[in-house]
């Protein structure tokens, strides 16, 4: 783990990143000034080779890194690793070509890159489907159809769309990924963008109709998204987030307990034995989530997919139990004054909430995990 | 149990007071056109003599109308059972003159009263205390402090201000409650009110600086607050709004589970085993929760306040536990769209959270019944 | 209910059954002197009409009797749910010749009546299908075959076996039960009886080898004991056995708290606010499956097949979780020492655990509850 | 860790260990077959240092030599542990005069130490207190006290017998360690030994009148046993005990899963999204413990007594958590057939349930970490 780069994450999102992420939650918007803090660190670089001025980090490292980032605003960490894994898969599919003119994008110019797979009539966490087409065309494609959480809508510089060539539904051949440009003709968003949490990942609804790309701007041949291994990082840096999430709220409970005293009682409520349990249970589950998830990034780089689909199974189910657990009882232990704004643990609670309901859901991760323990097939997703 | 009032109850809030719940909750305003709808159909009075023109229902009939109101809009009826709750307080403290001026006002003019007896300093749940004074002066007393939880603040008619006689310490001497006209100079809201949920029930701090409140205006003797078997209906009823709100969050989800089909599928998830288990499992928690208040309910005529408080422990806490379970897993079952504010539950999911902070807090009553088993004492709360 | 029945279960419990169950534990023999109790209290006629000589209880009455003999002794209580519901079938399918020939031997002569549905090579909780064949042949049937989990082999009066007519596997037309006398040739008792508790059940397997049953001591049409209603009877008395054993458990460990000091202490452990709590919650779980037990027999009598699969579902699932959650806490909270058999709770945590294996299972359950929510089936099992 | 030493255990285990397993249980005997293959093997002598013959093995080899006997035999895993900790005080506390007679002891002839702390007045998770006097009398003491869960009485060679200088209560001050020789007059078994689990460590209570112990047979100064960093040791190596007995479980649980075909069904159980779902849960939790164990382990060497307080909290809750959990739900998964002694699990669901019960206890453990999270005290004991 490069433990520098970890501590810069750490300091960065307590000077920088976590004084703004209550009014990025208030309103909704885009947290442009926490990415342009991150550009500016070389943190939009974390999955993008050296030779392209990316910083390349080991998984643990970039695990980490989103974790602290999480701790102060889970919506920058969010988008911090939907972009990080667009590159990662650019990185893995992409041409020469598509390096030099992605990363130099990024790394110069601070563009982000965004990631849409879902869609309306479909439950990746069920069946890996995408009913959106790359129809060919001279010089490229059309691309039709409607993705939803479109997160980074409108602020990223691209966005990696989810597609199947011809519009097949045998994704292990048809599926690929076009690197569309923001400014693309054919793309309208569509729908509000009025959620529980996360508020700040921006992720309406975006209708395709003829939207051409570039075939240079279409990323390797049919199915490689699904094989290359890089689709399994998404729920690893899942777990990031919502791990980061939760230690947020625990440090902040566990400074609440440590100073509060409520008359005419003369000890802070930390020296109540039922207030020191619910801290203990707190530690202990959030501890554990935070070990599987560190012992999912230990074996990455040697793991194969089916390897990674267990990794990051085990990772994201471990983080969704962990946060959901902590930051519910965190309101319970700080009590009513803590469902005000004014704490930030209302919002942790339901950051955590939301992010944890992205694909693969916990029913799929615990099935991934049985099957593990009998031989079965451990992957991600069960494509169509 | 007063079927036909519970049954118009849920009518009245499918057609009535949900849809307007939304609206409430992104504004954080008083439900005021609900309360109106209320009025009319005299539900104001649920806890109001009959020869007053109230319903005086029964407890049964009572928490049912809650939790039907509840699982439309939770503000609606969490402010319906302060306000009721009030009145009990009125009916079983005051005077006929006090009993006459404050019911008529209810029942011929709409006039909601509110009950503020939370402080800054202190935490009800652990220590019952109010630092609030009232000092005595020429026909009445002068009230000084600080509430902060006051519910209904600049809406209702009269606030229950929960006070020390002479700013005495000592709770079950000193503790009287002045019902304070809303007009009252003295009065100061401070502070601001952007919370997780029961974002309706509009409950700022409020100053309270030599605001003087007649002698007639100041209920019983002192302690009679704590004695009088009126304050364990706080908790009672507060079952009843966490089991509305779940309730409404799972109907919602069987809903979604029996119809929602996702492509390549061709049935509905509800077809899944894991579906089932699901919903097996929040509706058992649920079932439990309202038997143990309807059980509570039930005995509550012929119960003394020290079994009162037992029940409504028991009511409180198994309603606590099944309502966040249910809410949370709601958003589980019904994945990533339900997190957005066009879906119904993730306001359950809030609102919840928030209702459940409410004194006494789940440690308490957990203490509270496992005392029981031994004998030992079940009061609600521990008076300094 | 008949609170003086119930009232006398209670008392005989204490005085006469408890005190042996030990003994029957340890040495997994019948419980034969509970049952010579239960008879001359006229307790083997609970599921037996009244003009045979029978008490024909109502199922409150029913399922408190049976909770109450369990607080003390879970597999008297065991077998004489078994017997009872043997009985029920009987009084439901049988002629009146077949009621005054068994209800009288029952009645006067204390003989009991087992029931034997279970088989190797099947789960009836998956699939309820038997293999033991009932041929026909002049004047009777030869019963082939084996079953297991036979429980009071060797002691009862007669054996209900369940089998099918001719061998076929649709058991909506071919299930019938075969009332075979303990004497009967053909039948061999395979296989040992050691299991981890409910031990004094005694059931080993046996085997029938063209067992030879006359044409009258076969009950009803084919597929009846699936529609006749009382299929059902069995979880819900199941809950009551898992209540009782856990409420034994749970009364026994709040009376050690009570009392227990250890030096250098003053008080006893049951003044830690940590001991309260693990009281209060094992009480409030306890307490809420016995109000959906007790809901369950209430609304029997009026219930469909169906209702009753999902009202003995939501019985048999919250004893199950109640009582596995009560009993294992019960020995946390009486530490160490409790482990030993010279306490009793060791065998509650046995008995407990191996009486809710009985099926239906626990997921099998929760579906039959998932499903009511959707307007699905919830018929108890799923014939072949 | 040293990787061969760990899988010459589990050989071991598998071989000669885990089949005399059963047959120990059954007769609540020691187990001096698998003491003295244990032996032959050199692991009697773990904990001592290399000079004298011993292994002195690193924390982690120690906890997994632990866990993988406990897979197959608990008690005798148990009862190494409490050996090897007690040869383990001898080694800090010793002289080498008492280093060179114990240990030689062990390793050349295959003598045991147990160590007995717990008496019946007292719980040593509240208080640590000892009421076992040392009255010096001329070349030695008087030991007088009665101890209880006195393991491997009878057949051990020495006995770690704790005990106050003088009778004095200032634990700090007056406890001692007193290696009481197995022949010692003074020394009587009293009480029976008849648990639920963990029967083979055969742990009756031990009354000590005027036993006479050698000036020369008692460890270090005062208060050296809570001081020394060894006590801490004891939940370290629970920890190993309850993984390796859940491991074991799991494992037969998963084979039985893959492979069990239930008529009328073709493919086995394992392949029902439900069974998958149970595996996953337990494997997860199951794997999260033992990431916190071997964390534990790892940080031991350089962890001052505090730290390893909070550590071996650690370890030793989430392994109580995960083994109850999860062996109670093998048997819940195997159904009805598994709580026969025929099949190894209920066996590990009573040494689990049992082995969890010694001290400290998990709310004490909760405490601790609690208290970690706000800077406060983590030590394992509080003493008198």
């Amino acid at each position: 783990m490069d433990t520098a780069l970890v501590k810069r994450a750490e300091t960065l999102t307590k000077e920088r990143l976590a004084p703004r992420a209550a009014g990025y939650d208030q309103q909704a918007c885009h947290p442009k000034e926490n990415w342009e803090d991150l550009w500016k660190e070389g943190m939009l670089g974390l999955c993008i080779p050296r030779p392209y001025g990316g910083r390349d980090v080991d998984p643990t490292t970039y695990v980490n890194v989103i974790e602290r980032v999480a701790r102060g605003c889970a919506s920058t960490a969010m988008t911090l690793h939907m972009h990080s894994t667009a590159t990662k898969f650019i990185a893995a599919l992409g041409t020469k070509q598509q390096h030099e003119r992605y990363f130099s994008e990024v790394v110069e110019q601070g563009k982000l890159v965004g990631s849409w797979g879902s869609e309306p009539p479909i439950s990746l966490t069920r069946t890996l489907l995408v009913e959106t087409s790359l129809t060919p065309v001279p010089g490229g494609y059309h691309v039709n159809g409607v993705k939803h959480f479109c997160t980074m809508a409108g602020a990223a510089g691209y966005y990696l769309v989810w597609g199947a060539l011809g519009g097949e539904s045998d994704m292990a051949k048809s599926l690929v990924q076009a690197v569309v440009p923001a400014e693309s003709p054919g793309m309208q968003s569509i729908g509000s963008w009025d959620p529980l949490g996360m508020r700040a990942t921006v992720s309406p609804g975006t209708k395709f109709t003829e939207c051409f790309v570039h075939e240079a701007e279409v990323l390797g041949p049919g199915g490689a998204p699904l094989s290359c291994g890089v689709i399994e990082q998404f729920a690893l840096g899942y777990a990031g987030v919502y791990i980061g999430i939760a230690q947020g709220a625990l440090d902040y409970t566990a400074e609440y307990c440590r100073t509060r005293v409520f008359a005419p009682a003369t000890e802070p409520i930390g020296a109540d034995p039922l207030i020191q349990r619910h801290l203990g249970e707190m530690a202990i589950a959030l501890d554990s989530a935070r070990l599987i998830m560190d012992r999912a990034a230990h074996e990455w780089p040697d793991a194969d997919p089916a390897r990674r689909g267990l990794l990051s199974a085990q990772a994201k189910y471990a983080a969704t139990e962990a946060g959901i657990a902590v930051t519910t009882r965190c309101l319970q232990v700080c009590g009513g004054r803590s469902a005000m704004k004014s704490m930030p643990i209302e919002r942790a609670f339901r950051d955590v909430r939301t992010a944890t309901l992205m694909p693969p859901n916990a029913d799929s991760m615990l099935g991934i995990i049985g099957r593990s323990q009998m031989g079965m097939s451990t992957a991600a997703f069960k494509p169509a």
